[in-house]
């Protein structure tokens, strides 16, 4: 079954489509279509928090509708502080997948004391996303690691260890499972895992999957739930 | 001591300018300087849910942010879905009160059981708002009334009784307490609350006494758990 | 690559073999490799309630512990009381994937307000299952339709009048998505969907693409969390 | 508009008297009048924890009955164990506001990560308090400092230096905003404040302004939930 | 072992003690010795809401301090609104049984969906229990029956069909299992569970054996959690 | 009032019975009679985790449906796992008392804050017992004790000590009341109580005084929640 499949970063910057392409290019089925984009029009350059989406939801949301416009069967947004979420179920009916909530709901079938570990920001956004999905009663905690997303590709040795130290931290407090937060951090999640004896999820991968899913199955999201825009804006 | 309160009403219409205004001046303080907007720029003209938010929050966030550089002591964002919250708090320092946000705080301190009476919109996007306030335990119902923001000015005392009739069905499953989630129905709170023989409480008045409190105890929200944004757009 | 599955039908009759392996075989990867049991030994003849889940768990377990000597590279246990979860994350290394709890997370993110629609049971373990995965608050209702397991398949069309009318009185109880609870009634979920206007869940499609995923993404349950038994039975 | 508030002081001391109202006096509105009394007839000399309750609750109950017979439009209690909260609002129509509810809503507001400072008693009693208003998933810790009520007075000095080292163990758990729970603290939050950089509120100011503003918008609790006592006592 | 338990009836009335005390006695093992009493001064006739309790709550405690002196091993008190229950703990060493407590952990062990029948009072200070107690998620309602507890004995099998009518609407809400919240209404409980199938928890009997095994067993509360008063009162 | 307990030990050795019945024997009211065994046929040999209640719970389902049919009054099931305590209700009509349900709610009635000192196992299936009673608010820690069932009885000195520092580390994090668990710790309560100062409650005993009291106020589970098997297996 053909699956054509608009994945948004929703950032000014185009610096991660393609490492985004070959992340998701191996990954996906054999008749799954890729396409992907970054946005255009105001935005942030990277997001870290709150103030950061703001500033990129309206370029996203209206990269997301036209996707549904241009015929595609689901849109996946790359940032795993899930901006935008609400309204762009409201606005589309195609399935628009989340990245860290799909990752937080398969974290919370592997395991049962989360932590989420991610890059600099603001301590009540990250914590805001448990309580957002239901899943504060998982929580551990959230670690920061202290490495800005734009240093992140600098020394992948050193970016590494420092990761690895802030999921440490977190087993030290009784995780027993760990989310990756940032959509930069990418590929890590295996050899982090098998050194540290816990699953680590990295939500760009499984949001493929589930997205890829919901077209073959032909499940969207419920349109009670998130009704239609009252007035849809040009 | 001097108060200086910028209301920004985040829609792109300037029809309820005149409105709010008339509605906070009598209530404030003798030493409370009132200065209200609109938003300028992309937006929406009305907010109902989710979508509409992701419309003006930019164009809202801009203006929060110019209020706090002219000198501005508070900041109270006149729309019931309470939009941008965290952002805004992350970039200002200045006290930022949504009004929603406020309005169920009170309610909560008056009664057990709350409904919130509000136009047509998304479902989810407000009960959300409960959830988000941790106050999902104290919601009884959101009811709906079957009148748009665009008419509810039409005829006063037809939509009158279509708002009491949603507050009748909220009674009818419970509640004790109502909170009115909408900027557009101003002054009927006091007699739908001797019809109804329950609080019933209006954001906006609420929000404007709260924020004066604020100013004068030299309160304001914590930059621990709302950070500075790491990169100030221009 | 390579995703040799195991699934185990807990059930002593092997009546439901060709229709599960008929509903999976062509939703499963072109590279996946299916096989497909029901227990030996003692259990249950059809899985209604905890009652039943003793009766069959053990032969389940032993037939899982199996299927990874054998070398399998995960296992989903094909009924959607979910029985043995626990004990088979503790046993296994493997991805155990349990089909209700997969549906549940599922329908958690494709809307908030969740009716499971079940065969007649015990509500104590039906509603048991919602409280386990911490998902009560999303939790509409159980509606039990009346229609015994062991009847299901003798007049499908009567059948499905029956089942469509326990979900239509989920709806009206304010439910905006649905997940069907037993592994008997099979593709129904498409058609249930379309007329009702929300989203249905179908247990066993989506833990076969979320299995799916597990072992390409590398993933496993928490060996912290779900420790190895300390004496293993012989 | 005239607003005359009644304060309690349940203690059976008066030695608080003078210094609330020097506290309240620079506070209060221009309209605002205020009497302060503390109780009379049998009662606690200092209020720690539900022992000192019980010994003052039936005097401040009648004090409070008494304010509404003289006319009051409120009553202030000013105690942070908020005595008798619930009977006050079923004796009483006019709005009784207990100061610590008030203020642990206003915090709530400012951050999300709450810690109570307050003088040594039982730590049942003063989370309770959080239980009792639905935000203990909203409390980080209770700080008991190492100084009785009686004498912080003594040495305001180092009292304060007492108090400040609770707040800083509250930090160091994670605490992003405090609130002080002794009404006998008072003046100090501002430096607290400062010098932590987290938001501390005190909660005899808040609870000023707060019942301000109930009067004025004519609020009052809700008499569905807090009936009128069935026999009120002569 | 002998046990010399006291029970206080926290009413100004000795007219229930009578019949409390042929509750009991047949129920005691033989080796318990009851005294029972109703309290002096202050307090209230019968006790229906809060502003009852702080009526009766000193009165109370004053007379289980005595108890305590006066070498009883455990204090029953006798009224399901549990009046004073965290100041007794912190006042006493010797175990203090709250009736009402203990009936709703025996019937959270019974059933899933509890209801309170009650005679009239106010509907906040009935459901605070079930909160109070961590319960309110196994709560389906109270149902408050129309008949005041000073005429409950006027007309017994009016009353009876009374109380049970109240006991069938909380069956019609999904209800499994049932609290009496009323000392007044004794020796009705068997008979309403068998006429309505469902377990049906009188307080007062599980009160009494709950206190003779703690007794017996050597427990009582914790002196951690409930800490002594700092300054005791004459 | 003569009572009947049957006292199923899920274990398939038989090295406890006698000190089961030794503990128990001085504890019942004199006209208890007291009958153990453990379990015939598969069964786990000790119960640490789920796996091994899933070996041992057929066996225990098909000794408890015996001892009904036997007469007994009521079964208690002596294991601190709980194995099959749903099933065990939907199996039965006379009262099934879970020997850890029972402790968990009466250590919540003499504490807030409470640890569970047990042998190592796995940490999910201890947590998870919080949960399924709702009680997880009220935990503060999961504490394994360095010491297989198997080897507790070896040197009693050592092994309390061994017992004593769990306890220890649990206070340290909090804890104001522990409660043991498991079934092979015996007779150490009331000494570890007196050198820690708290509460400890050992399940057997608690269990024999519920199961008793059960018995001679009439009272047992809820058939609606917990409804009889749809078909009883031979």
């Amino acid at each position: 079954m053909r699956k054509r499949i608009k994945i948004i970063i929703p950032n000014t910057t185009s610096e991660f489509n393609e490492s985004v392409y070959n992340l998701f290019n191996p990954l996906k089925a054999s008749d799954t279509e890729l396409d992907i984009c970054n946005i255009k029009g105001e935005g942030a350059l990277y997001l870290d928090q709150k103030y950061d989406e703001v500033w990129s939801e309206l370029s996203l949301l209206k990269e997301a509708e036209q996707a549904e416009k241009d015929g595609f069967d689901g849109v996946i947004v790359y940032c795993a502080l899930d901006p935008a979420r609400m309204a762009l179920r409201e606005a589309l009916q195609i399935p628009v997948v989340s990245i860290f909530e799909t990752a937080l709901h398969v974290t919370a079938m592997l395991g049962n004391h989360i932590s989420l570990i991610a890059p600099p920001g603001s301590i009540a956004s990250r914590e805001e996303m448990f309580h957002q999905y239901h899943m504060e009663d998982q929580m551990t905690s959230v670690e920061f690691f202290n490495l800005g997303i734009e240093n992140l590709a600098e020394d992948e040795s050193s970016s590494y260890q420092i990761v690895k130290a802030a999921a440490q931290r977190a087993l030290n407090k009784g995780a027993d499972s760990l989310v990756l937060g940032c959509g930069a951090v990418m590929g890590i999640a295996k050899r982090l895992s098998e050194e540290l004896g816990v699953p680590v999820v990295e939500p760009g991968p499984v949001a493929l999957k589930y997205c890829e899913a919901l077209i073959e199955l032909g499940l969207h999201h419920s349109k009670v739930a998130f009704s239609l825009p009252r007035r849809h804006m040009p």
